[in-house]
C-alpha cells in the first residue's frame, strides 16, 4: 500500500502555470499519472475515490485552458477535488486528506487561492459561480465562473433556481454538467465530438447571432417557429433542451475521458461570446482503476485499500451502526403497519433505508437531492394519514428548514424526522456536523425532539415516533456504530416528554441528551471516586422537556450540568430557560451547560473533536469541579453598595 | 363599501355539492357574482384582491369537475383563495379574513375540509399534492392531489424538485400552472383551446399511447427519434417542452377565464388515464375588476377601499416604514460604494429595495422565489470583493437556512443580511411570523446577529453591516413604522458587540433586543412610579452579546429581565447561557427571559398579538413584581435533608 507510483511528468508540475507549459500531446500522460497518484493516495488515506477518478481528464482539461484562479472554478459537492488539490500545490499533503490536521476532504477558501468557493453540501455551485462572474462583471475585471455540476446535484431546487438566473452573467459563466449516470447518458463518441465542436465554435455562433438578429426583424410567430427549429435541431442531435429552456446555450454531449474532445470544445467555449453555456460532459465513476469500476457504488467513499487488489481494509467487527439499527427497526415496524413509509433524499444506504426498500418497495421514496420536495411531500403524505418518516441527516435537514417550520409545525403534521450524523461526524468535518438540529427544532411549537443515547434506545424511538400520531416527532442520532448494548426484543413505547435516571446520587446531577450519555456515566465514577455522589439522568427529549424530572434533578442537587451534542440554544438552554422561568435559579442554583463550542471544528477522529469540544468525561469532571470550587459572591453588589 | 351585492345565484350555494347540481350554462352567472361578492368583501376587509379575482372561474370550474374536499385541492401561496373559501362553507365570515378571530388570508387546514393543505409560503403546493396522490394510490382509494401554482411560485427549486419527482402519481397528480406574466404568456384564443381540448382528450391520449407501446419495439435511436418528434409538434403548437422534459404531459394553454374553454379541459383530464399532467392557464391578476386591472400591481395586497372607485383607505401619516428606511439608506451608501449590491427575492417593494434599483439598476438583483440561490449568489459576490446586502423577510430567509450556514457562516463571508418582518406580523398570521431568526442565527459561529430598535437604530445598523467586512452580518427589523425618531443626518458606525444603556437604574434591569425597547421604556416609567428605580439597556447584538454591559446589569441589580420578539433560543437563551458560564447565576441572581411563547399565533393587530404574546409594557412589570414577589427558597434541598 505504501508504494509511491512513478510519476515522473507530475513530479513537475506543482501549478497550473507549469500544467499550462506542457505540449497538448504530454496531456494524456499527466492525466494518466495523475489517476495514478489519486489511487495511490486513497489507498494510503481512504476517502472519496471514484468520483475523483472520473473527472481526472477534465481537471487537467480545466486547468489546461482557463486561467485558473482568476478564472473561478468551483467544484460542486467538492468530494471530486482529489485531482485538483494535486495540481493546485497540495500534492505533499494529499496523504493526510481528511485526517486531523490534514486537508479537507472537499474544495476549501482557507486551504489554496484555487479553491474559490468551499463545497461538501452538493448543488451551490451555479449559484456561486454566477456570483463571481457578476462581481468581475460588475467590477470590469476579467475572470470567468466555472461550475462543475453532477446530474444528481441537478436534481436539487438550487441548481435550478442558479440557472434560471444564469443569464445575466451572459459568456462569463460555464456550467460543466458532469454526467457519470450511464442510465440516462447519450452514446458519446466521434460524431457527438465533432457535433459540439462545431456547436461551440465562433464560426456556428457567429452565422447563428447574425440569423437570430435577422429573425428579430420578422413577426413574432416566425421568430418563435425559426427559435423552435434552431432548438429542435439542436436538441434532436444532442438533447439539452431542459437547459436551453433555462437560458443556457448547450454543447454536448461529449466524452469525459478523451481529452482530444474536452480541450477544443473548453477553448471554444472560453472563447465565445455567448453565454452561458453548459457543457454536457459524459464521465464514468472510477474511470480507470478496475475494482472501482466494476463496484456498484463505484467506491463512492472508502476505506484504506490495496491499490493492486482493490481490497478494503476491513472495519473492526463492533456493534451495528446507528443507520443500520434504524433502518432495520423500520422496516420491522412496517412489516405490521401499512401505514409506515419511507422517504430519503439521494441516501438509501447512508440512511439505512435500503433494508427498508428492499422489505417494502411501495413505501420507499427516494427523491433525489431534493429534502424540500422530501418534506413536503412527507407532510401530505402524513395529511392524508400515512405514517411517514423523513430520513435526512442533520446537516442536510438544514435544506429544508423552512418545509419542517411551515408545511409540518405550523399544521402540526405527523411526520416523523430520523436524523442521521447528528453532532459532530469525524472525517467529513464541519460541513458535515449536526450541530444544529436540536436548537432550530426544538425552538418551534409542536416539535417533539429525542435523542438516543444508544441503540436500543434508538429502537425504542423508532417505536415511539411510529406511534406518534398528534404532531411531528423527531430523533436524532450519531454517525457510527452504537456502543453494544443488546437491542431488545419488543420495542419500548416511550411516554413523550419523560426521561430516565440512569445513576442516582446526592450531589452532583448530570442530564444528558444522547449518546454523550457514556461520557456522563464515565465522569460520574471519577466524580464518585472524589466522593461526590452523582446522579446521572438521559432526558431522552430536548423538547417537552422532562420538566419534573429537572425539577427534582436541580433542587436536590449542588450541581447540575447539561451535556448534549448540539451547539447553544439547544437542551442546555431549554433547561435554563425553564429554570429561570420557575425561579429555580434564584436561590443560588450552580447550574451549567455543555454543548458545542461557537466555532467550525476541522475534521478529525469523532473522540478527538468531542474532546477538543470540551465534551468527554474529563471535561464534565472538570466542570463540575469548577462549578463547585466557584465562590458566588454575586447578588446585587450594586444594590448593596 | 357597505352595500352588500346582490347574488340570487350564489345565495343557493353553500358548498361545492350545490354548485356541482347547477347546469354548465349557469356557471358564467355563478362567477360573476362569485366576483363581485369577492370585491365587496375585500372592499371591506382589504387583503388580497388581484390573485383572488384572476381565479374566479377556475376556482368554480375546479369545484364543478373534481369531487373535492376527496379530489384534494391545494392553492399554491393561499393568497387567491378568498373565491374558494366563499364557495366552500365560509361565505358567512368573509367579511373577517386577516382580522383577529376571524378566517386566515390563508387556506388553513383547521378552517375547512376543503383546505387539505395550509398555504402562505409559496411553491408547495405540487409536493404536498403529491403526498396526498402518493397515499390515496398505496391505501387504493380514490382521489386525486391537484395544485394550483403561479408562474411566478414556479421560479422556487422546491417546485422544480416536486415537478421531478411528479412522474410516480400517474394520473393522481393534476398541475395548474396559473400564468398570469402578461409578459410570458402565449396567445390564447380558439384554436389553443381546440388544440387543448383534443389532445388531453381521451382519444389522443389513446392513440398516443398505442403509439407509444409500439414504439419500444423499435431500435433506441427510432424511439428516441419518435419521441423528439412528438415533443416537437406539441411544442411547437403549445410551449411546455421544459414542464415535458420533466415528466408532464403538458395541456394549454387555455384562457383561464372562458369557462366554456376550461370545463372540458379540466374534464378531460380528470378522466385521463395518462398522468400527470400539467394544465397551463392563463389568467389576468385583477380580472374584472377595473381599478384592479388598471393598476400596476393588480390589487396585490390592498387597505379596505370604495367598490365603486377603487379608491382605497389611506394609512394615517406617521412615521416611515421601516422597509422605506432600509431601501433608502441602503440607495444612499451605495452611491459613494461601488462594491454594495443589493439582492431580493421577488420582493423589491416589499423590502424596500426598489428605491436601490432605481438608484442602482446594474447593482440589483432580483432573482424571483429563489432564496436558496440569493444566498449563496451572495456568498459568490462577497467572495470576489462585493459587500451583497440579502434582503429576505424572516420567515422566508428559512428557506436559505443550509445556505446561510454552508456556504456563508462556515467560510465566514461578509454577506450582509437584512431581516425584515422580524417578530410577529399582525394580518398575515403565523405564517409570516419572523420568530425564529435570532435563534437560527445566533447559534451559528462567524455570524454577527444586531436588531434595530428603532428607525434611527436601522440607518447605524446598515451603515455598520456594509462596513463588517469581516465575516457574514444580519439586522432584523420590524414589519410596519418605525416609532417617530429623527433620521439621522449622518449615520453612526457601531462596535460590534456593544449596546447601549438607555436608562439607568439601580433595583431592576431590563435587557431589551429590538422594538420591544419603548415597551420596555414604558414598563420602566411603571416601575420607578411603584418605587422601584430600573435600568434599560438595548443590547443591539443578539451576537456577539455585550459580555461587560450584561455582567455589570446582572451583578448590580436585583432583578434583570431580557425581551425580545423571537422564540426561546434566541437573546434570552444567550445572555442565560452566558449568565450561566461565568457563575453569574449562582448567586442567587433573579433573571428571567420574555420572548414569544411556545405556540404559532393567528393573525391579529400586532399591538393585541403581542399583548397575547406577553410581551407588552405590562406583562414587563408583571414578570418584574413577580420575580422579586419570588421567594428563592431552593438550594439543594435534598442536599439538606
Amino acid at each position: 500500500m505504501a508504494d509511491i507510483p512513478q510519476t515522473p511528468l507530475l513530479d513537475t508540475v506543482h501549478n497550473p502555470d507549469d500544467l499550462r507549459r506542457l505540449a497538448p500531446e504530454q496531456l494524456r500522460q499527466l492525466a494518466d499519472e495523475l489517476r495514478t497518484e489519486t489511487i495511490s493516495a486513497v489507498g494510503t488515506t481512504g476517502g472519496h475515490l471514484g468520483s475523483g477518478l472520473g473527472v481526472v481528464e477534465l481537471t487537467v482539461a480545466l486547468h489546461y485552458v482557463f486561467n485558473t484562479p482568476d478564472d473561478r472554478l468551483i467544484w460542486d459537492v467538492g468530494h471530486q477535488c482529489y485531482p485538483h488539490k494535486i495540481l493546485t500545490g497540495r500534492r505533499d499533503r494529499i496523504r493526510t486528506i481528511r485526517q486531523g490536521g490534514g486537508l479537507s476532504g472537499f474544495t476549501k477558501r482557507s486551504e489554496s487561492e484555487y479553491d474559490p468557493f468551499g463545497a461538501a453540501h452538493s448543488s451551490t455551485s451555479i449559484s456561486a459561480a454566477l456570483g463571481f462572474a457578476v462581481a468581475n462583471k460588475l467590477a470590469g475585471t476579467p475572470g470567468k465562473g466555472i461550475a462543475v455540476i453532477g446530474d444528481g446535484a441537478m436534481s436539487a431546487g438550487m441548481a435550478y433556481e442558479a440557472m434560471n438566473n444564469a443569464e445575466q452573467a451572459g459568456n462569463r459563466l460555464i456550467v460543466i454538467l458532469n454526467d457519470n449516470d450511464m442510465s440516462i447518458a447519450p452514446p458519446v463518441g466521434g460524431l457527438s465530438a465533432y457535433l459540439s465542436r462545431m456547436v461551440s465554435s465562433r464560426e456556428f455562433l457567429g452565422v447563428r447571432d447574425v440569423l437570430k438578429k435577422l429573425a428579430r426583424r420578422f413577426p413574432r410567430p416566425i421568430q418563435k417557429a425559426a427559435q423552435k427549429t434552431d432548438e429542435f435541431a439542436r436538441g434532436m442531435t444532442m438533447g439539452g433542451t431542459l437547459f436551453e429552456e433555462l437560458g443556457f446555450y448547450y454543447v454536448g454531449p461529449i466524452d469525459g475521458h478523451n481529452l482530444d474532445h474536452l480541450i477544443p470544445v473548453l477553448e471554444n467555449v472560453r472563447d465565445a461570446e455567448q453565454g452561458p453555456i453548459l457543457i454536457h460532459v459524459v464521465t464514468k465513476k472510477g474511470k480507470g482503476y478496475a475494482p472501482a469500476e466494476a463496484a456498484a457504488d463505484k467506491y463512492h467513499g472508502v476505506q484504506k485499500f490495496d491499490v493492486i487488489t482493490g481490497a478494503q481494509a476491513k472495519a473492526p467487527p463492533g456493534p451495528p451502526a446507528y443507520q443500520n439499527v434504524f433502518g432495520e427497526t423500520l422496516a420491522k415496524e412496517a412489516e405490521s403497519d401499512p401505514r409506515i413509509c419511507a422517504i430519503t433524499a439521494a441516501m438509501p444506504s447512508g440512511t439505512g433505508l435500503d433494508k427498508f426498500a428492499k422489505a417494502h418497495p411501495a413505501r420507499f421514496f427516494d427523491v433525489g437531492i431534493a429534502e424540500q420536495h422530501a418534506v413536503t411531500f412527507a407532510a401530505g403524505l402524513a395529511a392524508q394519514g400515512m405514517r411517514p418518516f423523513c430520513a435526512i441527516y442533520s446537516t442536510f435537514l438544514q435544506r429544508a428548514y423552512d418545509q419542517v417550520v411551515h408545511d409540518v409545525a405550523i399544521q402540526n403534521l405527523p411526520v416523523r424526522f430520523a436524523i442521521d450524523r447528528a453532532g459532530l461526524v469525524g472525517a467529513d468535518g464541519a460541513t458535515h456536523a449536526g450541530s444544529f438540529d436540536v436548537t432550530y427544532l426544538a425552538s418551534l411549537p409542536n416539535m417533539v425532539v429525542m435523542a438516543a443515547a444508544d441503540e436500543a434506545e434508538l429502537v425504542h424511538m423508532v417505536h415511539t415516533c411510529v406511534n406518534h400520531d398528534s404532531g411531528p416527532i423527531a430523533v436524532r442520532y450519531p454517525r457510527g456504530n452504537g456502543v453494544g448494548v443488546a437491542l431488545p426484543e419488543t420495542p419500548q413505547l416511550l411516554e413523550i416528554g419523560k426521561g430516565r435516571v440512569v445513576r442516582e446520587g446526592k450531589k452532583v446531577a448530570i442530564l444528558s441528551l444522547g449518546t454523550r450519555l457514556a461520557e456522563a456515566l464515565r465522569a460520574a465514577d471519577t466524580l464518585e471516586a472524589k466522593g461526590l455522589s452523582t446522579s446521572v439522568a438521559d432526558l431522552r427529549f430536548a423538547k417537552p422537556l422532562d420538566e419534573a424530572l429537572i425539577r427534582r434533578m436541580l433542587t436536590t442537587h449542588e450541581v447540575a450540568v447539561t451535556i448534549e451534542e448540539n451547539a447553544i440554544g439547544g437542551l442546555g438552554a431549554h433547561v435554563l430557560t425553564m429554570a429561570s422561568d420557575e425561579g429555580l435559579i434564584d436561590g443560588g442554583l450552580k447550574l451549567r451547560t455543555m454543548r458545542l463550542p461557537d466555532l467550525f471544528q476541522d475534521q478529525d477522529k469523532p473522540e478527538v473533536q468531542y474532546a477538543e469540544a470540551g465534551l468527554d468525561a474529563d471535561a464534565i469532571v472538570d466542570t463540575v469541579l469548577k462549578a463547585l470550587r466557584h465562590n458566588s459572591s454575586h447578588v446585587t453588589e450594586g444594590a448593596r453598595a
